[in-house]
C-alpha cells in the first residue's frame, strides 16, 4: 500500500482543487430551480471517473441520474461504493460566513455545501481508486461506483435501480462500502454498525379562505396557527416522550452490549452544549444521550409557518399553517405503519373547526450489521491503516435511505465507514470537511478496495 | 343639507377617481421599504385637504406625520375627524385577484389596500367637509383634521401630539368623530360603542447556534419549533380558553342591555363559515358569537415560523422559531398587566433546554361609550340620513389605539360610526369598500358636521 498512499500524499494539493470544482455545483436536489446544476454535477463527476480510468456513465432515473464508475477485477465479484452527489438546500443563506458553493479552505478545513455530505466523503473513494490505478496491478474484485442524485430529496431512483439491476449488474456484489456519516470523534474513526429510518410527512392546518383580522373575527374563527401549535403539542411534549399512540410499540430493546460500548465511549453531554451554544442537552429520559441518538426514535419538526412574518405585526387570523415533521425511527419500527398512526392520531386531536392535509413525504427503514462481519472487519483494517486509530463501533441517527433498500435487495454486508465530523455541519450552515479526514479517507479506502477478495 | 347631499351626487364619479389616487400610494407604516410612500400619501392628503379649502400642514412625529386640516366655525369649539392614512402590508401577494396598489373598481366596491382601512372611510369625511364648503355658510364649530399614519405599526406620534397638545390645539375639542370600523350589516349602519384593546408580543425560541441535522442531533438537542407549539399550546388550548394564570380577572361582566342587543341582533354563524368557508365558527363556550367577538377577550397567533419552509423537505433541527402574537382585551383589563402576566407564564411553562426572547410589540386599552350621550345621538341622527336607515349598536372586535388616548386625555365623547362591511377584507387580499357606503358616509359626515354645536 505504500506506493498509493505516497501517491495520496503527493497528489493532495490537486485533489482538493478538484473537490473545490466539484462543490461549486448546487447540485440541490430537492429545489427545481437547481435541476440543471444537479445534471451539470452528475456529468462533472462521470467525465472525472473516465479522466482517472474508469468506465463511467449516466445512468437515467425517474429523478436525477446516477454517476456510474466502474473499473474491472481479478474476479467479477463486485464491491459497491455508493455515495451522493446532490446537497442539502444552502439556506439559512445569511448564516454563511463565506458563500455556500464557493468553497474556501480555512485552519484544516474546506467549507462549503456538500463538503462533508456527502461529495467529500464520496470523492475520498474516487480519488482511493485513483491513487490505485496508477500505483497497481488489477485489483481482486471490481470496484463499481454507485453515485446517486437524490439521496436528499427522497427520489426512488437508485432504489428502482437496485431492485432491476439485482440479479444483473449487482448480481456479484459481495458488499457496499458508504462513507455519508461520521467519525465517533476527531480522534477516532468508526465504523456505523445502525442507521436510523426516517418517516416524514407535511401537517398543514386550513382556516378560513384567507388571512383575516385578528380584531374583527378573534373568538370566533378558529386559528390555524394555534390549532397546528395543539396537534404538534400533542404528539410529543416539552420531555421529549412521543405521545402518539403504539408509536413505541415495535422499539427494539438495545442488546448489552450496545449499552456497555455507549458506557464505553463516555460520551460528553456539556461538550456538545457549549458547541451547539444551547442550555443542556435533553431528550426522553432513561436512557443516554448515544442511546437516544442511536437506538431511540424521534420526532421533530424541521420547518414550521403560517401567517404573517415579515417585519412589524400583522394582526390577522392566518388562513393556514404547515409544519414538516420528520420522525427517526429505530428497530423494528415500520415508516409506513409509523405514518398511518401518526396521521390517525393527528386527525383524532385536530380540532373540527379547521381542515387538515397530511402528506406522506416518504421514509427509510432502520438497519443495524452484525460487527463480526468479514468485510466490516476489513473496514476496521482500513480505518487502522488510513487514521493510524483504532476504530470504534457507532450508530448513526441519520438515515441514508438506500442503505436499507442494499440491504434488503442484495443481502451483502454494508460496511459505513464515515470519515465526517459530528462537527462538520451537515444540512447546516459552514458545512465543512477536514482535509486530514478527506485524505486518510481516501487511504482507507484504498486499503480496503485492494484487500477485498 | 339637500344642497350638500345633491353636491355628494353630483360629484360622485371625481371622488371615486380621487379616492383611487389616494389608494395608489403603498403606504404600509410597518415596513422600512414603503417609507416613502408613506411620507408621499401624507403630502397628497396635505395637498388634497387645502385644495378644497381647508388650512392643512403636515405634523412630525417621531414616526410618521400626522396629517392636520382645519376650517374654523363660528365658534372655538372643535369636533375632531380622526382617521388613518397608513394600510396594512398587502401579502399574500399571490392571493390579490387585482395588484393591491392598483385599485379597480368592479359590481359597485371599490378595490385596492386600504379601500375601507381606513383611506376610503377617512376621504368619506374629506369629502363631506367639501360638500359643506361648497354649499354651505361657516358651519357652528372648527371641524379639525387629524389623520396619523401609524395606526397599523403601532407608532405613537398621535398619541404624543395628543398628550402635548391637550391643553393647547386640543383644548376646547367636543367630540371626535371616527370611521375606521364596520356597519352592522350590508343595510344596517351602527355606533360602534365599544371597542377591544390589544397587547401584542414576539417570542422567540432560540435552540442550537444554527440549523442542525435532525439525524445526528434528534434526540439529544431540543427542538425550539416543538417547544414553541408547547408554549402556545400551554397559553391557549383548542376549546378556545385562555390558560394564562389571572387572564380573566379583570374581564367585566357584559351588562343586561348587551346581552339582550346581542340577541336581537341574532347574528348569523353558518353563514360567516360559509363566508370564510371554514367547516364551523368556534371559541370559548358560553357565549354567542357577537360576545366572542365583542366583548371577551382572545389570544391569536397571527404569524409563527421557524426552520425550513421551502419546497421539498430538508431534516434540519431549527435554530430558532418565533411566533407573533397578539391578544385582544376588553374592559376592565390592562395591556401592560396582561403582557406582564404572559411573558411570566410563558417563561414558567417554557423547557430549560431553549432559551427564551420575548418582545412587547404594545397595547391599547380596550374602551366603552355611554350611548346616551348627545354626540352618539347625533351620530344616529346622521347616518338615519346618511343612510336612510335605523342604525344599531355594536361593540368593535378590533382596536383603535388611539381612541383610547382621546378618551382618556380629552374627556370627551367619541363616535365610532363605521361605514366599511364584515366582508370588506380589511388586513386581508382583495380587500374592498362598497361605493354607496362611501357616498352614503359622505353624506352622514356631512350631517354630523353640520349639525354639531
Amino acid at each position: 500500500m505504500d506506493a498509493a498512499f505516497q501517491y495520496i500524499e503527493g497528489n493532495k494539493e490537486r485533489f482538493l482543487q478538484e473537490l473545490q470544482e466539484f462543490l461549486r455545483f448546487a447540485s440541490v436536489s430537492a429545489q427545481d430551480r437547481h435541476k440543471q446544476d444537479v445534471i451539470d454535477c452528475a456529468a462533472w463527476l462521470k467525465d472525472h471517473m473516465e479522466d482517472i480510468g474508469l468506465e463511467a456513465s449516466l445512468v437515467e432515473t425517474s429523478g436525477h441520474p446516477i454517476v456510474q464508475g466502474r473499473c474491472a477485477g481479478q474476479s467479477s465479484r463486485k464491491l459497491v461504493i455508493y455515495g451522493h452527489y446532490d446537497v442539502q438546500p444552502e439556506d439559512p443563506l445569511d448564516e454563511w460566513k463565506t458563500p455556500p458553493f464557493d468553497p474556501v479552505i480555512k485552519d484544516g478545513f474546506l467549507y462549503g455545501r456538500g463538503a462533508t455530505d456527502d461529495k467529500g466523503q464520496l470523492f475520498a473513494h474516487v480519488k482511493a481508486i485513483e491513487s490505485l490505478l496508477k500505483t497497481q496491478g488489477q485489483l481482486p474484485c471490481e470496484i463499481l461506483f454507485l453515485i446517486e442524485g437524490e439521496e436528499e430529496c427522497g427520489g426512488s431512483g437508485l432504489e428502482d435501480f437496485i431492485k432491476q439491476q439485482k440479479d444483473k449488474l449487482l448480481k456479484d456484489v459481495i458488499g457496499v462500502i458508504v462513507s455519508d456519516c461520521d467519525m465517533y470523534d476527531e480522534q477516532t474513526p468508526a465504523i456505523t454498525y445502525s442507521l436510523r429510518g426516517c418517516a416524514a410527512l407535511e401537517v398543514t392546518v386550513n382556516g378560513p379562505s384567507c388571512d383575516v383580522h385578528s380584531g374583527g373575527f378573534g373568538g370566533v374563527i378558529g386559528n390555524p396557527a394555534t390549532a397546528l401549535a395543539n396537534i404538534i403539542a400533542a404528539c410529543i411534549g416539552t420531555d421529549g416522550k412521543i405521545k402518539i399512540p403504539g408509536f413505541y410499540d415495535d422499539v427494539r430493546d438495545m442488546q448489552k452490549w450496545e449499552q456497555d460500548n455507549i458506557s464505553q465511549l463516555n460520551y460528553d453531554d456539556d461538550n456538545l452544549a457549549r458547541q451547539l451554544a444551547i442550555p443542556k442537552v435533553t431528550g426522553e429520559s432513561g436512557f443516554p444521550s448515544l442511546a437516544r441518538m442511536w437506538h431511540r426514535p424521534t420526532f421533530d419538526v424541521n420547518g414550521i409557518y403560517g401567517g404573517y412574518c415579515g417585519q412589524g405585526g400583522k394582526t390577522i387570523i392566518p388562513a393556514k399553517a404547515t409544519a414538516k415533521i420528520s420522525m427517526r425511527l429505530v428497530p423494528n419500527q415500520q415508516p409506513e405503519k409509523i405514518f398511518k398512526q401518526t396521521e390517525e392520531y393527528i386527525r383524532s386531536v385536530c380540532p373540527d373547526y379547521v381542515s387538515l392535509e397530511i402528506a406522506n413525504r416518504g421514509g427509510t427503514k432502520p438497519v443495524t450489521f452484525e460487527t463480526d462481519d468479514a468485510l466490516i472487519q476489513a473496514g476496521v483494517e482500513a480505518l487502522q491503516a488510513g487514521f493510524g486509530s483504532k476504530s470504534v463501533y457507532i450508530g448513526g441517527g441519520g438515515s441514508i435511505p438506500v442503505v436499507s433498500t442494499f440491504w434488503e435487495e442484495l443481502q451483502c454486508p454494508i460496511v459505513l465507514m464515515g470519515v465526517g465530523l459530528e462537527t462538520d455541519g451537515a444540512h447546516s450552515p459552514n458545512e465543512c470537511f477536514k482535509i486530514d479526514n478527506f485524505i486518510n479517507g481516501a487511504k482507507a479506502g484504498a486499503h480496503l478496495m485492494a484487500n477485498i477478495k
